[in-house]
C-alpha cells in the first residue's frame, strides 16, 4: 500500500472533500491549506488524521458548511467574530485577516471569535501576520481534559498559545505550543508503540501520577505545564486559563468544561453558557513601535546569540522556536508526507464514501 | 526588636527615601506604592526587601531620579514610551496609564518601553486596569539567570507576565508569574533554611540537575517553566522568550543575556543593543469585545465553576489566580506587615543614612 502522498495530492483530496460536504470552492481550498499546514510542519496529530473527525462533526450538525461569519461588535482595535458554527479552519482566517486590517489602520488588531470549530494549530493563523510585517497571536479553547492544580476534574482543554515574530535575514521566530506538559498527541504515540508515559505527563482519575498512557479514556487528565506544584503546574493552569478567558468568555463562546467535545460521538455537555468553541487573534504592526529594519535586525542578532548559547551536549544546539518545523516542512513539501496506516485507511474510507480520488 | 509594622508606616518611610535620592513628591508616592504592593500581596522578594538595590542604583548612576519620561513613538493602539532611566516603579505606571487611554479611545492599548529599570511585581500594573473595567497585561525581560533548554548559558531573566482580569460579584483573575520553574525568590527562601532545592528548579554551570540552592553564586542556572526537555521546557524557554522580545527588541531596550543586572556592583554586559530594561503593557476595554455586564457574569460563572472543581484532597479546594495574594493583602493592611531580621536591619540602614524615621 502506498504511504507517501505530495502535498498537491493531499490538498486535493482534502479539498474534494470539503467542496463534498458543501463548502464553497474558496472556503474548501482555505481549509485544506490550514488543515495541512499541520502536515507540513510535522505535527501531524492535528492535520489530516483529523479529516474524519471534522467529517462527522459535519454530520452530526455541528458544523455549518456554508456559514454567514461576522462581526458582531468591534471598536478600531478590537472586535468579536461570530463564526456561525462554521469550521474553525475557515473562521479563524476570517478572524485573523480583520486583526491584521485593524493593525494596518490604528497599528493593531485583537479579535476574539464565539461560535466556532476546532481550526487545527494555532500557528498557522499567527504565521498570516509575518508577510505583513506584523507580529501575531493565535490561541483558541478547547475541549476539556486538562486538570487544574489540585483538581482530579478535567476543566481546560490544551488551550494552545502561537507567537509568529518576523525577522530579517533570519528565518522568524514561531512558538506554538500547548499549555500541557505534553500533549494528547505525545501521548498517542506511546499508545500506539505500547509504552508508558513518563511521569508528570498525565494522574488518573482520582488524581494520582500514572505511566498508563490510555489514562484520558479510563477518566484520567493530562497535567498543566510544570506537571505538580512542586515545578508550578499552577503557572500552566494559569496559562491554560488565560487562553480560555481570552477565546471564550470574552467573546461569548463557551469556556471551561463547558467547550464542545471534538469527538462527534460525544454528547454536548449542560447548561452551556456559550456558542460554539472560542479563539483570540491578535495583530501588531511592528511599525507601530519602531522602524521595521531596526526590529528585524535586533531579531536577526536575538536568534544567532540564541543559536550559540553554550550547549549542554555539543551535538545538541540550542533550537530557535520554529526552526524544526521549518525544516520538516521543507523536507515535507520535497519529498512528500508518509501517512501511517491508520490515517491513510481513514482518507480511503473518505475517498469512498465521497467518491473522490485519493 | 519590632518587627512588625503598619503599610502606612512602610509607605511613608520608602516614599521619604525615595525623596531623599531625589524624586519628585508624586514620584516617590508612586514609586512607594507600587514596590509596596509586593509586600503587601506576599512576594516579600520583590519589595522593601530590594529598596537598598534600589538605591546603589541611583548610587551607581543607573537610575534618573529626574526622569523626563515619554512617548517616542506611536499610533492610535501603540506607542514606545523611553523611560529615561527613571525608576521602572515610576516608568512603568506612566507606560500603562498611556495603555489604558489608549484603550478608552479605540479599544485596546499597547505599550513597548525601553531605558527603564526594575519594576517590582507585574501584578501591580496590570491591576491597574481593573478599575476602568479592562483586561490588564504587564510583563517584563530582566537580567539573565535562565538557561534556555539544552544551554548552560544564562540567556534569559525570569520574564513574569500578568493578567488581571475582573470579574462581577467575585474577586478579580490575577495572575502573575515568572516563566521558570521556581522563581528566585523561591531558592532564597531555602538558601535561609539551609535546605536543598527539589529537582528541576536549577541546574549547575555543567548543566547538570541540582540540589544546591547557592547554585546560581557558582554559575548555575534557573530552569524554564516544565524544566526538562521531557517535561516541555522548551516551552518555558518559548515563554520567557516572547517576553523578552515583547519588551526589549520591540521597544530598542536590552534583551536576552545584554539585560542590565539588578545588583549595581555587577559590571554591566558588553556591547549591549539598546537601553535600559524592557517592559510590556497591554490593556483591552471588555467592551471593545461585549457588554462589561455578560462579560462580568461570565466571569463569576467561571470563577466559581473552577473553585467547585473536584479537589484530589478535600482540604485543598482549586485556587482561583489571585485569591491567595487578595487574602495576604487584606491580612497584611489589617494586621501589618512582618519583616525578616535582615530586611528590617537593611531599612534600618537607609534610615540612618539618609536621616529619615523608619
Amino acid at each position: 500500500m502506498e504511504k507517501s502522498y505530495t502535498y498537491n495530492r493531499l490538498l486535493s483530496f482534502v479539498k474534494s472533500v470539503f467542496i463534498k460536504i458543501g463548502c464553497t470552492e474558496n472556503d474548501a481550498m482555505l481549509a485544506a491549506i490550514n488543515l495541512l499546514s499541520a502536515d507540513l510542519r510535522g505535527i501531524d496529530s492535528h492535520g489530516v488524521a483529523r479529516l474524519s473527525g471534522y467529517v462527522r462533526l459535519w454530520e452530526a450538525g455541528r458544523v455549518n458548511a456554508t456559514p454567514q461569519i461576522k462581526v458582531i461588535h468591534e471598536t478600531p482595535s478590537t472586535g468579536v467574530v461570530d463564526g456561525d458554527a462554521g469550521l474553525g479552519l475557515v473562521v479563524a482566517s476570517f478572524a485573523m485577516n480583520k486583526a491584521i486590517e485593524k493593525a494596518k489602520m490604528v497599528g493593531s488588531g485583537w479579535i476574539s471569535v464565539q461560535n466556532s470549530n476546532h481550526f487545527g494549530i494555532a500557528g498557522q493563523y499567527a504565521m498570516m501576520c509575518l508577510s505583513e510585517d506584523m507580529i501575531g497571536i493565535a490561541m483558541t479553547n478547547a475541549s476539556a481534559l486538562v486538570a487544574p492544580t489540585f483538581s482530579k476534574e478535567r476543566m481546560l482543554g490544551t488551550n494552545p498559545i502561537a507567537v509568529a515574530i518576523p525577522a530579517g535575514e533570519e528565518n522568524p521566530f514561531i512558538a506554538d505550543f500547548a499549555t500541557t506538559t505534553a500533549a494528547n498527541g505525545k501521548l498517542e504515540i506511546l499508545q500506539r508503540k505500547q509504552q508508558p508515559i513518563p511521569d508528570g505527563w498525565a494522574q488518573d482519575i482520582d488524581g494520582l501520577n500514572t505511566n498508563n498512557a490510555h489514562t484520558l479514556k479510563d477518566g484520567g487528565s493530562l497535567l498543566p505545564l510544570g506537571s505538580d506544584r512542586e515545578h508550578s503546574s499552577h503557572k500552566g493552569y494559569m496559562l491554560g486559563s488565560i487562553v480560555d478567558i481570552f477565546s471564550g468568555v470574552l467573546s461569548g463562546a463557551n469556556f471551561g468544561p463547558w467547550v464542545p467535545p471534538f469527538p462527534a460521538y460525544i454528547t454536548m455537555p449542560e447548561n452551556m453558557p456559550g456558542s460554539g468553541i472560542g479563539h483570540f487573534f491578535g495583530a501588531m504592526r511592528i511599525d507601530a513601535f519602531r522602524p521595521a529594519n531596526d526590529f528585524k535586525n535586533n531579531m536577526d542578532l536575538w536568534i544567532r546569540r540564541f543559536r550559540e548559547a553554550k550547549p549542554i551536549d555539543p551535538n545538541q544546539p540550542v533550537v530557535i522556536p520554529g526552526e524544526p518545523e521549518q525544516n520538516i516542512q521543507k523536507y515535507r513539501m520535497e519529498n512528500g508526507l508518509e501517512l501511517n496506516e491508520e490515517v491513510e485507511n481513514d482518507l480511503l474510507n473518505l475517498a469512498k464514501k465521497f467518491n473522490v480520488e485519493l
